[in-house]
């Protein structure tokens, strides 16, 4: 129905027209520019910041109302105590090396990736060949326009090209020392001076500060929500009525120090991020809407395959990943699979998106599965946006042990256990008479003897005085007076356990960078007119009101429009600025304004007005209120264009100022 | 029309009662609870966090859609240098002394205030008086009670009344060492332990941390959002077209190390704001809607009523406020209005509510004007809220000299400014002929001379050679030939200014417990029952959804009442636990939780539901989707309560299970 076909492949990606578009239309800049900037840092404008908050309500329908989550805002700054328990003191760190000659800091992995890359790619043109696919070719181009890794074309042997592609592959999967062998065996020096590195040390990526005016206790800027989560486990327990299930949720800010971020809203030191941790009785990991998921088909790439060196994925029902046990249980599959339809929700190219599984020294040590949503662009090839993944009962065990809190579930049984077992009854007075001040020892010896212990102990004691020793290697006599082993019944009506986590995490920023490259193009007629092709769900501004010129006549349509968008619920803004109708409409496409609409004399006449699709430029004319039931229907109906092509007729009119 | 009188001031606002209530139902908790906590730092659970959620959404609509305002969202972590030019390295502290025997860190004034205000109590109770007015009998009460200020029943002689109160109030216009020498004065002593306290001494409030791997850029935990508008002005006004006025806006976290905070939410070391910064012509501060909100009537305290050791308040339009002088201009008064109506609206108790100007040592030198909304509360007394302030040209202005990029706005005049000037003409032969490597400087003395002196060294021209004297004091003959004197005529079209900068501050922590303060009482007929009567418009949950039982019949209208309200936007919760709908109901209403709607037996049969109000526990009965026709009503379009029971019959068949 649309009288546009529209071709946005037509330009392959501009890296350089894609960012000077979100420069210029303050979608996101470095922090403190005036100031020269920090590396990592930086402030959202207006479209951006939108952007961000219609991508975090989008979650919060998805996952918090969807699922009934409970939410949780709990503070960033944290006591030392918290984060030594948790293990960040310790091993929260990436491995650094210094240039031995200028003294600059690089990230151990980062080094090696860029110069084997970039030998890989002095290879590639030395031997001629068709350069790497586009998604490698367009990181590589970027990795060496940002860090200045000269590529040569010197041809490499066909076994160090394959080493090479080894240790790229599994990259993530090697400890420092190992980097720092790497680097000694490859001959890695600093690309940008040439010079030797050292051994890589550890940094602790968290800021640190301290709490009070004396100073006295030492605190950290959290790196991720979770922990904020973990500590109030009894009070969300008891609001959920004491029962597991359940799931909490939090979008926040967090911090991480890194080494030398230079990868725009990929890399940064301060990030919003949106958390949920699901908590689930470790012997049920079973999910009651598995099956709503289970015919759900993703792009897998497993451990497996990536420890034998290779990147290949496989497409696999979310059903058939866990029947196979490539995915470890229900509840992780379930939300991988809805991770997934959010991404795609919100506009996220399903061909670019990929769940890839961690690597065995990659996983945190105690994490029982952990799967990324990898989300290829430009920048970071296929990157970690969303993380999700099963950590056990670490989190709520190490903190019940460092603080003696009980972190557990009370599940009353159904069926009562009941089970017949020995004990030891003693008679105290021949025992204290007999012992005396060892009596203590003695009867702790006894009682600590498991079941096959008590009952060999009753049949020595059958036969006369026996010898036990104490813990401390002491032998006491016992005689059969003093005790008798009987068989007596318990019943247990109350199970105790640590709930496990299943933990689904989410870089805001991350994914927010990715969908708006997926959303970029431009017109095939003219290279320069960029659009953002973002969902009316998460676009900043769903429809822009276009008054034909500031002329006093047309500000009572202008309100009247104004106030019925918004009693629809349907985010508008007025463009009533001095210049053609054209170049507003070229504005809003960069911003992405999925509708526009124009009020012009016909609409004081007859009360018609003119919808505009951004991506197709389509213009349909109706009654006011007609077109802004249309309207509605499309931001929040989940209508089609097509469909409102149907409701609407076409208007030719307008052609002249495009 | 409702067959329930609600009586909510039966029983006196019991602080304990109410704290008993916000723990058990997890509104908000100190943070790092099971690791001791940390003072000054709580973490919201799941009805605080949907609260304070919906305040900021709230607060988005009435702000930023209202009066389509560009929102940002910039960092946290801040280096130092942008707070060494905002003069928050320098300035941002407060005065703490430390007690001499045992090194307890009290903030000065705090100290000064409540030993002075024990002491006045003390007094009335010598003389046998009526206590202090019901606001500040609670505030004493409670300060007694945290900070153990003991209260003796000493009677003070009439003079020391007086100067005690007038103290208090203007306690703060006390600079650090006035508040030192009114301690000595007044012989106040740490009165947890007697002993004295020594000179008072700035701490400065911002958290210090340091980015990057070495630790060479030393940074600040931001103490407001403000510092990230000012920043990032040029491409907010290239965003604006260049034209003021605009306002930016941005909620997000902040933090101060505060010396001792004792006072729950209302002194915490992190949290949540909302800024505005409107952006206005320092010569036009008129405001556009101002009309609108002219008759709006406000209480206020102004400077030079404390000044004079005075509280008492006074009834104004801001129309009339603005006319007097009271407040400085439309625009403040303006924001000052629109505060006061959205803090109304979210169920502040106008009653509680006055806006206070700020005296002159308590305001930042460089501002026009400041009014405070204080809100009165149990913990704090009047405390205040909202910051609104005329910043005037400061903070851009400083900004500016720091960095030199200049943040200004760039005017097309519609006349241009058409002026005559006198102007040095040189023949630069001449002048470089007799006074070679001189010239310049002779020639900068010459241009730096003003209008008159250029016109009165014309006139020695005319008459031969005359002297003149360089900035560094040294004299040089000029001869007539080296330069001629001329009037030209110069056109300025554009006009260059520093915006002024009006800043409404919002401390959305502050603002929601006294919200929640505002909104408790018991009912008439048991005081251990509960209810926070938040408003629908930020309430947590608006509607639970009460099964008569977990039965599976019950199952499929559960369903499909949750999926009528979500589709009309109402956020809903449902409570299938095995306690009676009673307790259901108990539990909701200290939730705070709007309506309930229940499904029965009746409802699978008839399709009925009944639909009960919290506040007076009416219900009322209808087919399923009149009832949330009417709830939709009640909830977005503001019906009252009475209005919804003209739309369905009373229900009374439930009585028995309340």
């Amino acid at each position: 129905m649309s009288k546009t076909t529209v071709n946005k492949t037509a330009h392959p990606f501009d890296k350089t027209r894609f960012d000077a578009l979100l420069n210029r239309r303050f979608f996101y800049a470095p922090a403190f520019e005036i100031y020269g900037g920090v590396a990592g840092l930086y402030d959202y404008g207006p479209p951006g910041s939108s952007l961000q908050a219609n991508i975090i309500a989008e979650w919060r329908r998805h996952f918090i109302v969807e699922e009934a989550m409970y939410e949780l805002d709990t503070t960033i700054m944290t006591p030392a105590p918290v984060f030594e328990t948790s293990g960040h003191v310790a091993r929260f760190a990436d491995w650094m090396v210094k240039d031995t000659g200028n003294g600059e800091v690089l990230r151990a992995d980062h080094l090696v990736k860029n110069v084997l890359e970039a030998r890989l790619e002095g290879d590639r043109e030395a031997r001629g060949a068709a350069p790497a696919a586009p998604a490698d070719k367009d990181k590589d181009k970027d990795k060496k326009k940002k860090k200045q890794v000269k590529t040569t074309a010197v041809k490499l042997d066909d076994a160090a090209v394959a080493t090479y592609e080894s240790i790229l592959a599994q990259l993530d999967n090697y400890t420092g020392p190992e980097l720092g062998e790497l680097m000694r065996t490859h001959a890695i020096t600093n690309p940008s001076s040439g010079n030797p590195v050292g051994e890589p040390q550890q940094f602790n990526l968290m800021f640190a500060s301290s709490i009070g005016p004396t100073g006295q206790h030492p605190g950290y800027l959290r790196p991720e929500t979770a922990q904020g989560h973990f500590l109030n486990f009894n009070r969300l327990l008891e609001f959920n009525n004491g029962r597991v299930p359940f799931a909490s949720a939090q979008v926040g800010r967090a911090f991480r120090n890194e080494i030398s971020p230079r990868a725009g809203l990929l890399r940064v030191r301060e990030f919003t991020m949106a958390e949920i941790e699901h908590f689930v009785d470790p012997l049920d990991k079973s999910h009651p809407r598995f099956s709503e998921v289970a015919e759900v088909e993703l792009v897998l790439l497993d451990k497996y395959t990536q420890a034998a060196g290779n990147s290949t994925t496989r497409r696999m029902t979310v059903g058939a990943a866990v029947a196979a046990g490539v995915i470890a249980n229900e509840t992780l599959g379930y939300f991988v699979a809805r991770i997934h339809a959010f991404l795609l929700r919100i506009g996220i190219d399903g061909q670019r998106l990929r769940f890839r599984q961690h690597m065995a020294n990659e996983m945190a040590h105690y994490a029982a599965d952990c799967w990324d949503a990898e989300i290829q662009n430009s920048v970071g090839g296929w990157t970690e946006c969303v993380g999700c993944a099963d950590r056990a009962a670490y989190d709520l065990s190490v903190h019940a042990a460092a603080t003696k809190q009980p972190l557990l579930v009370r599940q009353a049984l159904k069926e009562p256990i009941v089970e017949e077992r020995a004990v030891a009854v003693w008679d105290r007075k021949a025992l204290g008479k007999t012992l005396k001040g060892d009596a203590g020892t003695v009867t702790a010896a006894v009682e600590a003897l498991d079941e096959a212990g008590l009952m060999r102990l009753q049949g020595e004691l059958a036969q006369g005085p026996t010898r036990i020793m104490t813990e401390a290697g002491k032998e006491f006599t016992i005689e059969p007076g003093m005790l008798t082993i009987e068989r007596k019944t318990f019943k247990t009506s109350v199970r105790e356990f640590t709930p496990n986590v299943i933990e689904p995490s989410f870089g805001i920023g991350r994914i927010l960078y990715c969908l708006l490259e997926h959303s970029f193009w431009s017109r095939e007629q003219d290279v320069e007119r960029g659009v953002l092709s973002l969902p009316a769900v998460v676009t900043p501004t769903k429809v822009l009101i276009v008054p034909l010129s500031a002329r006093a006549e047309f500000d009572p349509l202008v309100k009247e429009v104004s106030m019925k968008l918004r009693k629809a619920g349907v985010h508008a803004r007025v463009d009533d600025s001095n210049t053609s109708i054209g170049k507003r409409y070229a504005r809003n496409d960069e911003l992405g304004t999925a509708y526009g609409v124009t009020l012009d004399f016909a609409s004081v006449q007859n009360g018609t007005m003119t919808l505009r699709e951004r991506d197709t430029t389509d213009q349909r004319i109706g009654p006011i209120d007609d077109v802004i039931a249309v309207v509605e229907a499309l931001v929040h109906g989940g209508m089609e264009w097509d469909e409102a092509c149907k409701r609407l007729p076409a208007y030719d009119g307008v052609q002249a100022v495009e």
